[in-house]
């Protein structure tokens, strides 16, 4: 039996994952790989810390070079992550790695979002990058996009990619919560970080759909220019009205493609309760899509945690050890699209809109005609609450261009029985 | 550029989806590829049939086996079907390219669950037998199971993977109509067969359960050894009192490891309709996985017609043309586990049952303490339309054995006060 040897850097979640994941399932792997996957070292920080796993002491290292180095280890696995949130270390090992013509496993989001072109086109003629894990954890979006979709044209994708977030709404959504407390409760029970800004802002679901994007639609965008709406301003009330109104609220990353232009956005959505990605709920992922002969697609499950990304991350080593028991390299990447990304304002969609007004005679007329003059028209619209002051407006628009509705919205805004602009939610229609 | 060449045989719906997906998606197929895949002939048993794809009529031949013979078509793709109920056709076409060293890919579930073992063992040094296509249409279950949960143990499939049973029963549940008016509206339609036996008597899940079992657990059973019932006994009063109790009916082919055996059924069966098998609707098929690292995973989407068929069978014929131009063989599939099947009477459910009876005190707990002899312990136990003759009586149990429930059932039936055992349907508990 051909043995293939593995260089693990780091042994936090996803580096204890990925070796129980190996050891446990060392007979399967053998029998589907052809060749036995052999853990020849692990680099660490600190020697002696106490782990979730406990690989026989001799394999660990402080010398991540001394892995990346070796010439009798084909594979580096890379699950050192962003320490400091600095993705320089991570880059650099797998740029040396990859420069020696090795295969590379990452699970790493941040750096592929950061340096993806870089590492790409660092692959050698004999090497190859792997990165299941870094998008949806255990969900084998890479491998479909890439293999199963191939014969496909990739026209949308609506994914439910962070888990916190979707934790916390479904959450809201049951208990009638308001966000703050439910975020505390998750960050009690270690669902949400002490500073939960990379989830709750939508930074992590941006990260993954630009790497969704690249994969599915092959056209490459910057984070950064990427809409992003995070879920802090949703309210119990908006929640009792969604689902009044046959809808549940998701935080949703939405990749489009238009012709040439592609829309990509995250943001809180209101989707029909009977959509497939309605019920999915608590920390689970789900990826919704649909290409042109395989029609609606979804793929459902953990998208994060130590065994479910160990599970991407061993079928990636996994592939890589065929490769290289045959001395072959993966299939490059889909070339390159050109793409341009529509801006967020030609952006056509429905929208909630709850606005808090004055209860008297006329202003349900006077915030129609906002609407109105701004060309979106009014699929329905609800007075609820009566007799209170302020009282709330719920309005479902039909799909009209963001543009406008944010004109509409500053009319509404601009008059005097108007106290404020509640919230604002897009819809999927049914 | 490369060209790998492939030969099509049979030109019906897979065949014409197939000959649609790779025309009209090329660009991005060789972009994957990195070879142009070429159809280099199209044997039909009628050249001039019209059919819903007009491929160049000089790409036709009645002659299947000037394709399979043609030393310079590396590829042949079998979509001919089971004409008359007969595998052999298909089989010796493939076992012959096979024989050749060719690649095979095929989505004939019947020929598979039939002749599978032969045809794998045919397989030769340079060919490889392909078949995504073959269970689930355009989920990619095979490369899933497969490749992406290579590191797993999978120790439970749920899968609705017959899309007419799901469509009636999703009808049947919104209309509360019976199932034979469904059924006749969905002929109508279409959505079923005139000789509904092959879906509704759950034939076809079985064919696939068992080549499902064999990917993802690697045993190989005999389909009629599958314990199997349909969908023919389901009655809108029995999902109606699903519904009020929280549960969805569907038709759930099952494989549940349980050390060195195995469980396999199929068979209507209620589940949480929180549950997200439980939205599947209509014609939908969805396969839900547990695995020991993966966690739950579970692929949704269309599992037949012509586009995600051809979407499975592109897919396929990209890997065969990448192995082509590569000179390498894809991985055989793993090796068989000898894994023996359990009795259906040792297999553990929770069961709802509906019994008629006359409405006179005493008759709950006569039930009751049948059951209670067999030690089935009951957990809810409802008393329907009081007052009528006869009445209803709805139970669900704890989670019991088969045997015992069927021995507790023998007592009810004996009782003078029953009419009957109305409805016995297997419970997945939340």
């Amino acid at each position: 039996m051909n043995v293939v040897k593995i260089g693990l850097l780091g042994l936090g979640n996803v580096g204890c994952g990925t070796w129980l994941t190996l050891t446990t399932n060392s007979s399967s792997i053998v029998a589907r790989a052809g060749v036995k996957l052999e853990v020849a070292g692990i680099a660490v920080r600190d020697l002696n810390k106490r782990r979730l796993a406990s690989p026989p002491a001799e394999l660990l290292t402080t010398d991540a070079l001394s892995l990346i180095d070796d010439p009798s280890i084909p594979i580096i696995v890379e699950t050192i992550g962003c320490p400091h949130q600095d993705t320089r270390i991570a880059r650099d090992f797998m740029l040396r790695a990859l420069a020696a013509g090795k295969h590379v496993v990452t699970a790493n989001k941040e750096v592929l979002a950061k340096h993806g072109r870089e590492l790409r086109a660092a692959v050698g003629a004999s090497g190859g990058l792997y990165y299941e894990g870094a998008v949806a954890g255990g969900i084998p979006v890479v491998k479909v996009f890439r293999e199963s979709l191939a014969g496909n044209t990739v026209t949308s994708i609506m994914g439910i990619i962070n888990g916190t977030t979707n934790y916390i709404l479904t959450r809201m959504s049951h208990e009638g919560s308001p966000f703050g407390d439910v975020l505390r409760a998750a960050q009690e029970l270690g669902y949400a970080e002490q500073d939960p800004s990379s989830d709750v802002d939508g930074h992590d679901a941006a990260y993954k759909l630009a790497l969704l994007c690249s994969m599915a639609i092959g056209a490459e965008v910057n984070v950064e220019d990427i809409f992003r709406e995070g879920i802090s301003g949703i309210t119990p009330e908006d929640l009792h009205y969604a689902a009044e109104l046959g809808y549940t609220v998701k935080l949703l990353a939405i990749a489009r493609r238009d012709g040439g232009s592609v829309e990509l956005r995250v943001h809180p959505t209101m989707i029909p309760s009977s959509h497939p990605l309605a019920s999915v709920g608590g920390a689970f992922n789900a990826v919704f899509i649909q290409g042109d002969a395989v029609g609606d697609l979804m793929l459902y499950g953990m998208g994060a945690g130590m065994m479910p990304t160990g599970s991407a991350v061993v079928a990636d080593c996994i592939d890589a050890a065929i490769n290289v028991a045959r001395g072959v390299s993966p299939v490059p990447d889909r070339r390159e699209q050109r793409c341009t990304l529509k801006p967020m304002d030609d952006v056509v969609s429905c929208y909630y809109v709850r606005v808090q007004v004055v209860d008297e005679p006329g202003v349900m007329a006077a915030l129609a005609s906002e609407f109105g003059r701004a060309g979106v028209s009014i699929e329905s619209l609800i007075q609820k609450g009566r007799g209170q002051d302020p009282v709330s407006v719920v309005f479902v628009t039909h799909a009209a261009r963001e543009r406008s509705v944010q004109e509409a919205l500053r009319g509404v805004r601009a008059l005097d029985v108007v106290h404020s602009v509640a919230s604002v939610i897009r819809v999927v229609a049914g």
